[in-house]
């Protein structure tokens, strides 16, 4: 057969956490080989021999090697026997707006997540200074983002996407994404996601459908955020910025 | 049955050309509305009943209301008879690695062009002031998207991407983004295209392999090249703004 399969992640990010919980929760027998990016890992030639884009999630399954984690999530939905239809569905309208979705996702809410969070937390950490102007307007596109997951993605019958009563790999992805702004100030992330009721529930939702393995997959997340609250409520006491770059924060 | 397929598009969008050449090619029967966003058409409440998201293209085929191009080319891959397995193989590791270039694009290619261009030519004609500055981040972003498509994605045998003898929804799609570059100044065209060889080749081979669907669709992109080098030569001769905002050229 195709020998087992390799995913490479780092659990930070966002999508690897969302290939990982799809994979765990289905079953499906994968070895998971961290790619520190912290370490800048990614950009080693090893790595390159798996993915030349130098990002995480990838895979390797027999001869295929594959990245991007919309392609992924399909790949595996399609290629590992008894994955539930609601994952994927077959049908043609439902799997064509779960197309739908991810590919809006990546200029949309993916664009404004991860641009906001590096401009505002993340970024020293892998070599990129924060910067506020970057910030705002990267939390411009998440607003709206947000907006429209509230009002017109999530404006079905179900409680997941597009009416869905079970979720999707578009449920997945996107709750993994805004996950991220867990590592936020809480000020900052409660000023964010406070008034997007339904998008708060939906992520109870996709947890609880999820669990234990989305709480399991999040936990370096968590880990994360904690350290950084310490971080800044040093910063409060003190006045100064650490000296350790990870944690800084932007001064909006 | 589900009524002839409508297709709301305009032209001067490069993901409304590819949807039209790919159902001009395959002999879909459709009916193409148009949706003229130099008019802003797209936010009229109209049409917001037929896409939330107020852009094109979008497709309405019986109860399904489509948005997304990706998405769209998938749908009429996979729902319309007789379209050849090329444009989207249903071999699992094939169809894998079209959607992985699918999604890569998103951040990329298009991320890039559309930057790029707006930034420095078409912006004035659908209210966005120009930017020399964003023009110059994004054109990083370009020229990093063509160095990956010539050394990685169009690193195989066949002429197109991923080694492909015939071209994928993914050839389509990527060229006719590339192809909005087309508005620029011939200089700034050629001075980021010409270092990729099998880029240019590749462009050639997709317009032969889906002529004459391909020249057509493209028409309206070739007159509105020569209205803004009319405006170019106009400037360059008298040394002012043409009063027409629309053509207006970035002093990088």
């Amino acid at each position: 057969m195709m020998g087992k399969l390799k995913v490479y992640a780092d659990r930070m990010s966002q999508p690897s956490r969302a290939v990982i919980i799809f994979c765990r929760y289905n079953g499906i027998d994968f070895e998971e080989i961290k790619v520190d990016i912290s370490k800048r890992q990614q950009l080693s030639p090893q790595y390159a021999e798996v993915n030349p884009f130098q990002k995480v999630p990838a895979i390797v399954h027999g001869s295929l090697k594959l990245s991007e984690s919309h392609a992924i999530l399909v790949y595996l939905a399609s290629a590992f026997p008894g994955i539930a239809d609601h994952w994927y569905p077959t049908d043609l309208f439902k799997r064509a707006k779960i197309n739908s979705v991810l590919d809006w996702h990546h200029s949309n809410l993916r664009y404004g997540t991860v641009n906001y969070a590096v401009n505002t937390v993340l970024g020293p950490a892998t070599g990129v200074p924060l910067s506020p102007k970057a910030a705002a307007e990267a939390e411009k596109v998440l607003l709206s983002s947000l907006s429209k997951l509230e009002d017109i993605w999530l404006n079905g019958d179900g409680p997941f996407l597009l009416g869905g009563l079970k979720p999707s790999i578009a449920d997945l992805s996107l709750v993994c994404e805004i996950m991220q702004l867990e590592v936020l100030d809480e000020k900052d992330r409660s000023r964010i996601l406070s008034p997007y009721k339904k998008v708060l529930q939906w992520i109870e939702d996709t947890k609880t459908a999820t669990n234990p393995h989305f709480e399991e997959a999040h936990n370096i997340l968590y880990k994360a955020k904690s350290k950084f609250e310490q971080q800044r409520s040093r910063v409060a006491e003190t006045g100064t910025e650490p000296s350790n770059k990870i944690g800084g924060h932007a001064k909006m």
